[in-house]
Formats: structure tokens, C-alpha cells, sequence
């Protein structure tokens, strides 16, 4: 499988060893360039890099919305993304004005999205019954292939209203997200009505990239944090966490829900 | 608990919802602060934040060792901590010139620790009898009260020689790890004969941690990644995962392990 590598390892236990062949996830760094200019480095599973640089660069406000991108390139090595677009300058200068260190990711992502909060506040009408919810996270719950070689990977899966399903993966929860939500915004979709599933915890920054790409409903297989819980319930995110077994606790706006 | 906050939630299955009280982690924005100057802001669990800020600068090379640490400062809030000690000016200036989101962390980690690799390769000739892991794995399995209470945190231990072990946890793997082996270091232990545990994937800043705080083995009850290994073996780190059931999978420098 791409993305997968054999490794040969020595399994140990009490009494012996013996040598094995195991799978480990191949991640690569890659360079995002946006305007002909180096931007950062992502560790990253080397797959979707279009939707994942659109998906990012959207959800930091530095690129307005997908009409801003004029082309989008990866190099045949896929370790390099190049994006043309017309950006927001000031956010493009924000990204890394505050250097946090988050849970789980880090420069921008939190820091620079809480100017644009006020007119990116999440008033969606948009509603889902607990049902397609339950649906959709039973068959979230399924391991992928990837998953279950390297154990190693987390999900994103994004849910129009039509159904239309957009998922990926990464060694990033952050990634995974970028590239789910990436891919359906690239193609020109309108996410205000869908819902999005995560493998990974919901901390501040997973509400703010549901803010920021106007998704109104996020729910995890995992825990939420009290500042998730915090922001979701200030911006308008419908936010539910261990989402396992037939079962999803809501924490903050769980009107958009219907029994 | 500290750090635990009480939410009331909404748990919705297929046919009802019931409100119910739950208990989610409560994490920080937390400042550190580097001889008067605001250095960056880490998501974080406000506990043992002189270990945190300790073993960040330590295994960034930004602190060479402890004893250049003049004090340690933690305001009555938690929310910023305050270092004063003596300087690697070139690696302070390095910790954000290379700006690279990592699977779990972010700036610094990766890109500031490359140029000092050459001296610090780990040599050590610390061995370990895998029965002496396997145990400390089993007590290692066992779910704290905090993990409980929330299912969102990782944690890392350090195990010296003598049995004295050195445990944190954090939101963050990053975070837990720069706990764990910040509080020995900071009470002049010599770590350079003990081992680390830890809940989060081993990717390569896991690795680099260890090789700048000459920690010769780190093994993880999670998976390891092709960067992690790569990284492990070129720089002298014994790597192993999946330790669980009795069972620990190397990948890298296995001869410290005595069977």
C-alpha cells in the first residue's frame, strides 16, 4: 500500500525474540509554497497535498474562499505544493505572529483566525437527525486498511446533505481535516450544510476550522476539551465527542440535532 | 480533579437524549516567557510547568544543561511561566526559523535540533533487561484517574536506573514527554541510563527529544513511524512500540535490550 513502509523489527517478550516484518506509516516532510515563496513544512502523509494546502490555507482565512485560487501544483515527487491565489495579506502575516504550541498542531490555527470571528460566526440552519449521525459514525467506526497496517493514522470524513462523503487520512489529526474539508471546498461545494466525523480529539482548533469553513456540526470518536467545548459553544459549532456504540454526547449546540 | 471541569452534556442515541454532568479536561493557554521576553504560548494542562518550560528549552538545545538555569518562575494564575538562565543564542533564533506543523507539534523540535545532532549522538551503553520494561509497561498500561475522567490526555514516564520514576501527563504527547524528563533533569538527575514510556505515537521529534536529553530508550504503547525510526537509527535511540500484552516491538538499536 502507498504511504505504508515494511519495517523489520524484533518482537520481544519475557523469554525470547524474534525477528518480524511490520508496516509503518511512511510520512515525508512537505513544503507548502504559496506565491512562489516557501511557506512552511508539514509532516504529513504524502496524499491529497491539493486539498490539504487549500483546506489549510482556507481555514486560516489567508485564502478568502476557492475562487481565490488561480492553480494549485505538486511536484512528481509529491514532497512539494505550490499554490497561486489571491490572499488576504494580513492573515498571511498573522500566521505566525503568535507562536503556539497546541495539543496537537500549532503556529496559526489558533492565533490567527479570532480577528475574523465576529463575521464568520456560525448562525447555519442547517439540520441533521440523530439517525444519519449514528449511521454515518458506525461506519466512521469501520478501520480502514491503513489504519489497520500501521495503526498509525487518523480520520476526517465530511457528510454533505446529499451524502456525498469526503474522507482522508493523515498522521495528523489537523491533516486530516485540511484535506477532508479541502477536497469538497476545491470542488466547489457548499459545506455550510454537512457534518463533519474525526478520529481525533476536539480542542480550539478543530472548532475554529469548522468556523472558518462554515461547517456547522463536528463529531469525534474521541474526547473534547473544555476550551473545544468553550469555543464551540461562543462561535455556533455543533460539537459532540465519543460518538461510539449507537451513542454521541453533545456539548454545545446540540439544537441542530433532531431525535 | 484539578484540571478537570464539569460539563453538562446532551447524550443522544437513536431514540432519545438524556442530560448527564461530564467531566472533560481543562487545558491552558500557558506563556513562557525566556529571560523577560515572551517566548510563545503552549496549549497545555497547567501542572508542573517548570519541568514543561525545563525540558522544552533543554531538548531544543535552547539550554544546554540545567545548571544554566538561574530561576523559575510560576505565576499564582499558572498561565506564564518564567525562565531566566543562560542561552544558546543561535538555537533561541533557530526555535522558529524553520516553520514545520508537525503529526503532533510544531515549531522548533525538528528543525532547530539538526545542526547539533553530530555531538549529540547517543552512545550510551545503558542496557536493560526486558523484564524490567515489560513490567514497567504493565504498571504503565494502567489507566490514571485523570485519563478516566476524561479520555484526553497523554502520558509519559521516565524510568532512572534506580527505579525512581518521573510521570506526567498533558494534553499534548509533546508536552507530557518535555514534563517528564524537564522534572528530572531539573533535580540534577543523570538520565542518560533510564528509559521513557509513553501513550503517543514515536515520530521523529519524539526521537530527537531523546537524543538531546541523552535518553537512550524510548519505547511507546502506540505505533512508531518511518521519520521515527529513520531518526532512531541514524542517531543511536533504541525505538520500540506496540508494548502491550506482554509484548514490545524494536525497531531500532535493540542490542541495549537484554533478553
Amino acid at each position: 500500500m502507498e504511504f505504508v513502509t515494511q519495517a523489520l523489527i524484533e518482537r520481544f517478550d519475557r523469554l525470547s525474540k524474534v525477528k518480524a516484518a511490520d508496516f509503518v506509516i511512511n510520512e515525508s516532510r512537505i513544503g507548502f509554497y504559496l506565491n512562489g515563496e516557501k511557506l512552511l513544512s508539514v509532516m504529513s502523509v504524502p496524499s491529497d497535498q491539493d486539498a490539504h494546502i487549500a483546506g489549510f490555507l482556507l481555514s486560516e482565512g489567508v485564502i478568502e474562499n476557492p475562487s481565490a485560487i488561480k492553480s494549485i501544483r505538486v511536484s512528481d515527487d509529491g514532497l512539494s505544493v505550490y499554490i497561486d491565489a489571491n490572499v488576504d495579506e494580513s492573515a498571511r502575516k498573522n500566521l505566525f505572529k503568535e507562536k503556539t504550541l497546541t495539543s496537537g498542531c500549532c503556529v496559526g490555527v489558533t492565533g490567527n483566525v479570532e480577528d475574523k470571528i465576529a463575521r464568520e460566526f456560525l448562525a447555519a440552519d442547517y439540520k441533521v437527525a440523530i439517525g444519519v449521525l449514528l449511521d454515518a459514525a458506525q461506519l466512521f467506526a469501520q478501520k480502514t486498511p491503513l489504519f489497520e497496517q500501521t495503526g498509525c493514522v487518523h480520520r476526517a470524513a465530511l457528510v454533505l446533505e446529499s451524502g456525498e462523503t469526503f474522507s482522508a487520512e493523515d498522521i495528523g489529526r489537523h491533516n486530516a481535516i485540511d484535506k477532508a474539508i479541502g477536497r469538497a471546498r476545491l470542488n466547489g461545494l457548499d459545506v455550510s450544510r454537512s457534518f463533519l466525523m474525526t478520529t481525533g480529539r476536539l480542542s480550539m482548533e478543530m472548532t475554529m476550522k469548522c468556523v472558518m469553513h462554515r461547517v456547522p456540526i463536528v463529531i469525534s470518536k474521541a474526547a473534547v476539551t473544555l476550551q473545544g467545548i468553550r469555543s464551540a459553544l461562543e462561535y455556533g459549532v455543533t460539537l459532540g465527542g465519543f460518538a461510539r456504540n449507537g451513542r454521541i454526547n453533545f456539548y454545545a449546540h446540540s439544537g441542530r440535532i433532531i431525535v
